[in-house]
């Protein structure tokens, strides 16, 4: 296994591109991706547990029922969500793909991220699809994660090249964040390809049980999005023989999956809104799993240890309190915490009481861009990890004035 | 029932004072706060639901469990939570308190706030008693107000006179927020005092169903501190016949607590850390109260919201967002969502889909203190209120650098 350039067009058979068509007005950056597999692909998908969907959402949904799919068109600049047209203008939008890049219709997953309840309108995405198509290519991955991009600063992607039966595999993927993240189980979007072949089941299976380790722990604001959700299509081009059960094989496809989710999760999380830090919450030492994963998600959602970390403050006393309101069922007196990063390592907190420690050490680890927060609960054997991001002042800028 | 001034001292038999002992170093603010009760009273408390509790909570809980109380003790700049002697520390507290007020150890509320996980030194403490002691009134609410404020931009007091029997009897308070707020079952630190009588058993209903409606349903941040407390004294000297059981009396105790509470929650949510503006979120329709409260509470916790009300922007998909993933039962597309304050009123929502209106009055309601955000879930008759506030950069200024 070894992480390679190329994102969604690192494996075989995925041609991809992102242009301007001027969804927003008044702005430049690219708006509009395409992802379009040589032949119909094994798709699985999973969606946010927002009771409030997008209207991709749910046409996906419906076009992805029969396991396969053939392309992806994504816009950013508005989530076509909350509109009463919604459904309709999604499926707009799949039959221009259909037409521009010769595939079925049915076979189309749509998204869009953006502002809610602001009708889309289609002629931008129209006279845009052209292009869109036209550039195509197997080296299109940088143009589309671009064109996913919101209040994103970074494009997001990564890609692992692994072995399947003696055949060369290839898994990559593209995120984008980066406010109103704190999936629960489904994400923000997410396109991810292979040219392993998997059957749509496995497929199904293999994203469901990924995503609970990776993009479900990550929270940037605690706001969780109407148009979250992640794709993962398979396309079989790689030649190895058909994932249809679990055994070794289903094995090394789930960890070349949680190397690129894992790698895209850090991403997301260390590109949130506003964001200067990544925090990474590693809680062991749980009663069970679950205890660890309430705990670990707990810590990196509160907003006064987020603020904590922003101003490099080892305010342990701020782990303690979330934990303890997190909800997981922990002793709070066997609590050990330590900070940690490329800077060194400091203990604070032991069984669940202040440890004497060096205030300018402290500082100098918390100074740092990616700061670990080291949980170890002492009570059993259940363990998590958790990513987010400070809270900064940008993170209230950006979101103060976001529509305009 | 009328409003009144007066506070924690608005009750007859209340002496209260406020003075500066020094626990923070490099401050002259007051920082130690006494409440004494001419006669023993009835108590009743409720805390925080944080599985880490600041140990004067639980010395607290000791002192009143027999139902009777006669004084309170509170010191602001230390929380005197997560340390290894926080017991004896609290004891100790209250045992000077016996010597300086003349009243049984066993009697004496203890209260501390600030930060948590540094050891409480007791010495500022005893040298300031007696001044504290000595300076004790019936007109000292203001100072006791004053020396209980951490971030708090205001003191927060609130006083009604109200009639039992013929008897005019009187209730009053005083709270401190104003960040780690977001209770649960209890709250940040409140004081509340009457000369009603009323039975400890019933004093204790009251207060435990109030706060349901009033301090449960607030939140500035998100984190339930460890330290939340609400206390309930009740005298007995304006001489009615004591409450001891449910009917017309309690009802008109329950209605004066509840107006004075509510007044608190106001204040509290209003002075928010870092806040620049009051949110009341009302919703109505809802298929149960419960229902009601999810959806209240759902939308003055959106990060995302927080931060669009700072920008005075109808950002509207924020409130759907946050009604899709609170947890209530709501049927997406039955919601209506308006915006008032006293510029006006404004539809933006209806059935789910936005409609049509004035982005500059939009703006020009949004840019007053307060703002009503009202949500009609169409679906039912259960209802609630919840209060908060606007997420602004000196909240991320207040808790980036909070110990130092």
């Amino acid at each position: 296994m070894k992480m390679i350039s190329g994102g969604v067009c690192a494996a075989k058979g995925f041609k991809a591109n992102g242009v301007h068509c001027g969804i927003k007005p008044g702005t430049v950056k690219k708006d509009l991706a395409m992802i379009v597999s040589d032949v119909p692909a094994s798709a699985a998908a999973v969606y946010t547990t927002n009771l409030v969907k997008g209207a991709p959402l749910l046409v996906t949904k419906e076009h992805i029922k029969n396991g396969i799919a053939q392309a992806v068109i994504c816009n950013s600049g508005n989530a076509n969500t909350c509109n009463a047209d919604g459904i309709e203008i999604a499926e707009k939008m799949s039959q221009m793909v259909a037409e521009a890049a010769g595939v079925a219709k049915d076979d189309v997953v749509v998204a869009s991220t953006g502002v809610i309840g602001q009708p889309l309108n289609l002629d931008p995405i129209a006279k845009g699809m052209p292009e869109l198509a036209a550039g195509l290519s197997y080296e299109g991955n940088a143009n589309a994660s671009a064109a996913i991009m919101t209040t994103d600063t970074i494009p997001k992607e990564a890609a692992v090249e692994f072995e399947l039966g003696g055949k060369t595999c290839h898994l990559g993927g593209m995120a984008k964040g980066s406010g109103m993240i704190h999936p629960n189980m489904a994400t923000m979007l997410v396109f991810i390809t292979t040219d392993a072949a998997v059957s749509p089941a496995m497929l199904q299976k293999a994203l469901s049980g990924d995503i609970q380790k990776t993009f479900n722990m990550i929270s940037v604001d605690g706001d969780t999005s109407t148009n979250d959700m992640v794709t993962l299509l398979a396309n079989g081009l790689a030649g190895n023989e058909e994932i249809d059960k679990e055994g070794e094989d289903f094995r090394i496809f789930m960890e070349a999956l949680n190397t690129v989710t894992v790698h895209l999760c850090r991403m997301v999380a260390g590109d949130g809104e506003g964001a200067t830090k990544l925090l990474e919450c590693v809680c062991t030492g749980a009663r069970t799993e679950q205890d660890a994963k309430t705990v670990a998600r707990g810590v990196i959602c509160s907003s006064l240890l987020k603020a904590a970390m922003f101003g490099a403050d080892a305010n342990w006393g701020r782990v303690l309190c979330a934990i303890g309101y997190s909800g997981a069922d922990v002793d709070v007196n066997k609590v050990n915490v330590r900070f940690r990063s490329p800077k060194g390592e400091i203990s604070v907190c032991e069984n669940g009481a202040g440890v004497p420690f060096s205030e300018e050490k402290a500082k100098e680890i918390l100074l740092e861009k990616e700061i670990d927060i080291l949980i170890d609960l002492n009570d059993g054997s259940g363990s998590a990890t958790a990513w987010g991001c400070d809270l900064t002042y940008d993170y209230v800028k950006i979101n103060g004035d976001y529509r305009s």
